[in-house]
């Protein structure tokens, strides 16, 4: 791939800060700039060498940017990408880290107009328990799926060269159309987000919420980590996937249904039936990602 | 605490391989009689050293026994108890591992009977993503919560040695009423190993689950992690916890559907609010359990 003289990043957050990072560790970018609504995340970026200066604007770092990685909430994405857009050097290309595709490509399409093929549309499944540039990490993206979801129109070397930073930040590159993308993610991850923080959510608000976390242990643990992600990030996809989202729920309120059937009318083999084929699903889903390459 | 000569294990699987494991370790037991169902699994309990020898029948082993931890699906407890009572030695003491009190307890009542007051109630919250004796460790109770649930007829000394055996295990102690133990649990264990079964079920029944399964991550794999634990155990605890099950079923797919309610008419500042006030719960919660001497 071809190196990255400068790097922008708008959103210096843990996707954002783990890229850059990842980026000056594989030595595939040499500068990067750092763009955030929030002084203080740009003065720890700098604090922390996630990035080198800070741009008072996504138009200004874009300027002066080969790629420029867009890692802010999917619903303000569409903002950047039209600062961004008419600043983008001819061949500079601009990618973003939307948890959603469909609605970020729309949005993308509407508001960089003749620049939309310089847009490649982009998706790296990593997270961790915190977010922010403090939980930043370079090797947040090892063995991680990045799935890209370009256009007939996007312009081959720019899917190229985001292909390439990803590859070089450890990901395993995916390709798709925005809609499976949304379809697939509200399944097996949208909707188990909204469970996580529901589950809290329901816990939290009762009376003896205290003595009821007293004695959670650590399948409860496991089973709400994703509800300590970004609630801000979180409303945001929820919102901009939301057909997919509903859908997903209603299956799965109706699989719950079925389940609160089987142990209210004592189905024993029924239920345990249901459990077994769960279980040999999910074994079967651990041993492949075993034999993959890696996985995050 | 009094060192035990004899220690009897009915059912050799993870929690009851990894008691016996663990009281060896700490000098609390000198010898193990294991007993199970599958003699398969005895023989693999002897050769991993989890236990030194084999007895035909629960009765056998409790003949020679100080203690007797009895650890199979909650269902099968009773029938266990009910060949144990007769057996036990005058000093002898029995509890269990099951993860649901009320109805074992009604069991032992019925029948132990005049030998009801050497049965401490008991239930270890512990677990792994495996089950079975292969996967009993040493070190499985350190820092993990044990709750006991003894009654007003259970003998003191009884209690005691318990107590004693567990905390050689590195467990910390709790005591509490049954009833209490079953709400708790209903709500922090058994619903969620519920919810994960019935994602993971959902999932593995569509047309395109492999296309699902592939895009699957981290997220998705600690929320269901504990759908890899034994569709017979959790058969026997929903079944065996019905009442307090079915309660929190419903108010969990209450709470859902305020969840989609938001969703569905974009709501996002309701819905950041209540991700908030999960996320904040959930680090609180997180917080204290680190502050704590140690927790599983």
């Amino acid at each position: 791939m071809r190196r990255l003289k400068t790097l922008a990043v708008v959103g210096v957050g843990l996707i954002g800060g783990s890229f850059a990072l990842a980026l000056k560790r594989a030595g595939a970018a040499s500068n990067v700039i750092g763009v955030d609504r929030d002084p203080h995340t740009l003065e720890r970026a700098i604090a922390l060498g996630v990035v080198d200066t800070a741009a008072d604007s996504p138009a200004d770092a874009a300027r002066e940017a080969d790629l420029v990685l867009v890692a802010v909430p999917v619903r303000q994405i569409g903002g950047v990408l039209r600062e961004v857009g008419p600043a983008l050097r001819p061949d500079g290309v601009v990618t973003d880290a939307g948890s959603t595709k469909a609605d970020v490509v729309r949005a993308a399409r509407e508001s960089m107009r003749e620049r939309f093929a310089r847009y490649v549309p982009g998706h790296p499944i990593a997270g961790r328990e915190s977010s922010g540039v403090d939980a930043a990490i370079a090797d947040l993206f090892r063995g991680a799926r990045v799935v890209l979801t370009p256009s007939a129109e996007t312009a081959p070397d720019a899917v190229d060269l985001v292909r390439g930073c990803w590859e070089a930040a450890g990901g395993r590159i995916a390709t798709t159309l925005p809609e499976t993308h949304d379809h697939v993610f509200a399944a097996v991850s949208h909707l188990p987000h909204m469970l996580a923080f529901a589950l809290v959510s329901e816990i939290a608000a009762r009376e003896n919420s205290h003595e009821l976390f007293g004695f959670a242990a650590g399948g409860f643990r496991d089973f709400t980590r994703i509800a300590g992600s970004s609630p801000e990030m979180w409303r945001d996809i929820a919102l901009q996937n939301k057909e997919a989202l509903l859908a997903e729920l209603d299956r799965y309120t109706a699989r719950v249904a079925v389940f609160r059937e089987l142990i209210a009318r004592g189905d024993g083999p029924a239920l345990e039936r249901l459990m077994r084929e769960a279980r040999g699903a999910r074994a079967n889903w651990i041993a492949g990602t075993r034999r993959s390459p890696s996985s995050e």
